[in-house]
């Protein structure tokens, strides 16, 4: 119940979805409506997965019906198996996608940057292991020059989940082209979103055409199934929506580049409070800005941050909190041990995801500035 | 190249998906826009989840991207290990779902009706047996107080691939209520679609919130996982379609059974080509209409049949061939002996689909029936 004179402030959430105006989405439904080709490759989907490839620089993409499922699909379709390094930063999916590859995860710690360090890598090698799996985390690039000399050292694939890296590139080239495969996600909470979607992209043209027969059950034609996929077919509406937002793309990105410059000029010198600086040579898509809180410097821990700030109606969001490795379907496992750990777990702790969206209004950003400022006093 | 006074003739499919009024859809979809709220469990699918349960008449309804994730999250939330005893006269998802959950796929012959044959299942038991996940061949209902007999006896749960039997009732009852789980598709070829869809029908709560968390990602809460789940969410886009086209089902299926009807009519009496009668007390969606060719008796091949169609540009279907148990990823299980099978690789052989959907040419049906009749003669 609102009380006179009380002021209903709205929901500020970490991020709101940028859709491109309905009458332009309505036309290109219209020619699917006339089509009646719904999926299973479909001309949008033809026409997207071309378009795309172009925009982002690289050589094929194979569209999906989301990021997990393209996971999924990756893993089995570079015939992964035994044991997997992986980073235990990251959302939920990029350890579960090599638990239903039925391989092992073998949690290695990251760097303050927030990405998996090469430098711990190497003592987490087993026979069993084939594969590194690390994340672009906030769309920053891993030190993928390091991980690819352990890989071919060693002999391993390198399938990075780049579900934050859309359109980044380190000097103009797309960080997509990085390793054997990545993985990208078009969820309503992405830079570039599809309502749900995700692609897997790669510069080896058998590679692409085994995952394009995988994520259709694994068919290679009418009567030849080559192996047990799964459906990870992108809609004809997704491909539709998908090819619009590209001509919107840049504009999301130059309004989030505006907000990333007002949090960093706000909240520099603030004790306690820090941020990653802009990464020299790379082109940032914004997706996300991350914080870190030391409670002991800056007098509140993170976690009352965060709910200081839900009390107000902004949700910010501890992401990524709980590390994957201490879920317990992972945390029996000896890599997940906080001491194998202590640079991610520590992070964990401190980090905290700020609004950032196309249309988010600057007021809010500078309001969230301040109370951060004055620590909610 | 079309040569002058040459008839192009366009291609009939098996089927062709039906769509309501654009406009209708667009006045749904600005309310998708309004809210931006994409996916994750919006107002559409709220709202869809609650009208598809009443209209089905079913308690709980959780819905998916796809049937295949549905049938993939069904068995992890099932807890399923070991032997799952199936069909191999299905689409290939059934199995692959099995393959996915790290289990051994048992292969049982079926009936000459299509459906798994009851009075087989029990010598494919052994002390790994945990389920049995049969098939509502072509919306035929299974023999499911038989397979629910011998489930009770052993032990066992029964999970229904019901992808084809949308709306399909017994006793004015919905077949979505046998066994402890069962999975629609509402996939472009199917009787009600969503472009790419599906959803798993159970009368358990319990059930129903283990399978809500395990379609994203586990997580049952914003910092617990309870188990390595997957991404199956049905997004906004889906979920909106959906409600409409339930407002449409009922003459899309009317439709369908105008067109059965003149099969039936049309194809009765002819030698060597069979189909099965109307099942007694049971309310059919027409989704499909499956004829068996018998090479002695009818004097031409299934094969030939099929090539003949296809010169004509009636693109007719050979579903299911071959038999799930044929593919190279199971072939070497014991079960998959054709031995085994006799029944299903008899109808394997010999099986057609006819095209049928809604606005299919009732002048087109007739020709089929009417080259069928005279042997392409």
């Amino acid at each position: 119940m609102n009380h006179p004179g009380e002021k209903k402030q709205e929901i500020t959430y970490v991020t709101k979805p940028a859709l491109p105006p309905l009458e332009e989405f309505t036309a290109l439904l219209q020619k699917v409506w006339d089509s009646r080709l719904l999926t299973n490759g479909g001309p949008m989907h033809k026409e997207f997965e071309r378009a795309l490839a172009e925009f982002l620089g690289v050589k094929y993409v194979s569209l999906f019906c989301n990021g997990m499922i393209a996971l999924q699909i990756g893993l089995q379709a570079l015939k992964i198996t035994g044991e997997v390094i992986t980073t235990p930063f990251s959302f939920a999916a990029t350890t579960h996608a090599i638990y239903w590859n039925n391989c092992t995860p073998v949690f290695c710690d990251i760097k303050p940057d927030y990405t998996i360090d090469p430098a711990k890598i190497e003592s987490l090698i087993s026979p069993r292991t084939t594969a590194i799996l690390p994340v672009h985390v906030y769309g920053r690039p891993c030190d993928h020059e390091a991980i690819q000399k352990i890989a071919d050292l060693y002999g391993l694939k390198v399938f990075y989940d780049a579900a934050h890296a859309f359109a980044v590139r380190q000097n103009d080239v797309s960080v997509l082209n990085c390793g054997d495969l990545s993985m990208l996600s078009f969820h309503a909470t992405k830079v570039f979103n599809t309502f749900e979607g995700g692609a897997l992209i790669t510069d080896n043209p058998k590679l692409k055409t085994r995952i394009d027969f995988l994520k259709n059950f694994g068919f290679a034609g009418e009567t030849t199934v080559v192996a047990p996929g799964s459906n990870g077919k992108m809609n004809e509406f997704q491909a539709a929506l998908g090819l619009l937002q590209l001509k919107h793309i840049d504009s999301y990105i130059a309004e989030r580049k505006r907000i990333d410059a007002i949090y960093r000029e706000e909240l520099s010198g603030i004790e306690g409070l820090f941020f990653e600086g802009d990464i020299p040579g790379t082109t940032s898509n914004y997706a996300y800005f991350p914080i870190l809180i030391d409670q002991k410097s800056y007098g509140m821990s993170r976690d009352d941050v965060y709910e200081k700030f839900r009390t107000n109606n902004i949700y910010v969001r501890r992401y990524f909190y709980p590390l994957i490795s201490t879920f317990p379907c992972y945390r029996e496992l000896p890599s997940a041990s906080s001491r194998n750990l202590p640079v991610a777990s520590k992070v964990a702790g401190q980090i905290l995801c700020l609004p950032i969206y196309p249309d988010l209004d600057h007021g809010i950003v500078r309001g969230i500035c301040a109370s951060l400022k004055r620590r909610f006093s």
